[in-house]
């Protein structure tokens, strides 16, 4: 398999270039909510969502240059999500990315301001992108609105996350962790590969098979990242640890113990590289990509 | 003149019906996100923004019902903005039309989820319009994004409203004003009146005159809102008044004083009453819409 490590690298590097055309600072007071967005936006990340979509977009021959605009709106609402995630009335975090949180640099009023900015200027991006046919356009706005929003998408699933409490009965908890983690984190990362599906005009069973594979590789993201915030090195991971204890939060590791949730992680990225590899060659990024999400310590 | 209170509240009585269809409230703990935009979304509203969206289409002969889900998903827009001006840390405002605001309602983290949600949906509902042709969907999704966006859209008004601060140069400040509302509430009205033209599929010419009704009402309006912060009933307008005094805000009825900027106010009305007649007989609610903006007490 390839060094997924090099190969994420070198991604993250030509993106955070790109990124930067997508930036312009005015002269006049508005500069600071613009310096909050780009700030955010630039302190870090893996960019694992845009490189899924470009990924899944190059299995059907799409190039990066085309793909580029879709995975700078999915990362910017991405960032828009973790902004106001970790604003005080929320998760109240002071450590994102091993730096401060958009509200510690600047204020809460700005990282309000910044969230809502990303929010919109990913549709702004996403609409605007010459390089994408109008009609994917337009396909592309309808699959991340739905995938962001409350009706079942991200903001949904933040707020099962704050408010979601133990029904006490073992399997209703299942189910509700099952939910709040496809809504929270797997539909932006199902937004990717379809995303990538829609850009590569892909019959429906390869889009089945892609937005199987995201919702394996996501649930196995998730469960990664709980153990992390188990047991990773707070230095390496770049944001509090332990908060899953401090505040009562549903998670599979909790529920399950972190060594049935590492087993469980494994299964279904077994099952995920198994599925991607009838794509033959093109899949390699996307498998090592799968093994590399539960075997990361940060 | 059309009665425009009576045109103006059967509207909103049937766009309030409607709007109801754009929702349904789910079993799980995520219902709570979705209750707190309905709340904030239903508490009131004068629906003005629907309203001219819905005139401006009228005026090219384009249905109430193919307008809606436009104007539904601005006034989502213009929803979330309030939701999220209001938060603590902006505005921190208790009251709005008459009732509580969301987070006083609800509380801080689900209020910013509401918006989020608000402003998600909005472009969710737009782009799956199936009444408004796909090309147009598009071009809407790309003038609201901007409209409402940081660079020179509403986010960007609502940052310089928070953090710009007189320069001590009178000439400067009154560019700051300008910029400032034509940002903060202009750029959403504009956005209405385009979007009807966008819809009606109206040449260049009307589409300009039209843009340049939306200024002179915006300005118009945002005066009569100021005139009414310091001298309305605060029953009547429903939202706590003498903010501007208590905040150090910048404007125009403060740079002008009241006199000065309520004739202003009555230039740009009879300005844009003129403009806006060559459209003829359907022009009319447009014509008393404008008169009405400056008469209104509430």
């Amino acid at each position: 398999m390839t060094d997924i490590k090099i190969v994420l690298r070198d991604f993250s590097k030509r993106f955070n270039e790109d990124l930067e055309k997508y930036f312009s600072f005015p002269e006049g007071a508005e500069k600071r909510v613009i310096d909050a967005m780009h700030y955010s936006l630039t302190i870090g990340g893996k960019r694992l969502r845009p490189f899924l979509l470009c990924e899944c977009a190059n299995l059907f021959g799409v190039e990066y240059q085309t793909a580029l605009p879709a995975a700078v709106s999915l990362e910017m609402l991405h960032t828009y999500s973790l902004i106001h995630d970790d604003l005080p009335a929320m998760d109240n975090d002071d450590l994102r990315r091993g730096q401060p949180t958009c509200h510690k640099k600047f204020d809460e009023a700005t990282a309000i301001l910044a969230g809502d900015g990303l929010l919109t200027y990913a549709f702004e991006v996403l609409s605007n992108a010459l390089e994408i046919k109008p009609a994917q356009r337009l396909a592309l706005v309808q699959l991340l609105s739905s995938a962001a929003g409350s009706f079942g998408g991200m903001v949904a699933g933040q707020t099962l996350d704050l408010y979601a409490r133990s029904t006490g009965d073992k399997s209703s908890d299942e189910a509700i962790i099952s939910r709040l983690e496809e809504m929270k984190t797997g539909r932006l990362l199902r937004y990717a590969c379809e995303a990538g599906a829609v850009l590569g005009q892909a019959n429906e069973q390869s889009r089945r098979i892609l937005v199987d594979y995201s919702r394996k590789v996501g649930q196995a993201f998730q469960i990664a990242d709980d153990i992390l915030d188990q047991e990773g090195n707070q230095e390496l991971v770049g944001k509090t640890l332990h908060k899953d204890d401090n505040q009562n939060k549903f998670t599979f590791v909790k529920y399950y113990g972190t060594d049935k949730a590492r087993k469980l992680a494994i299964k279904l990225i077994d099952e995920a590289i198994e599925q991607i590899s009838v794509f033959g060659e093109k899949s390699e990024n996307l498998k090592s990509l799968a093994r590399y999400i539960i075997e990361r310590n940060y």
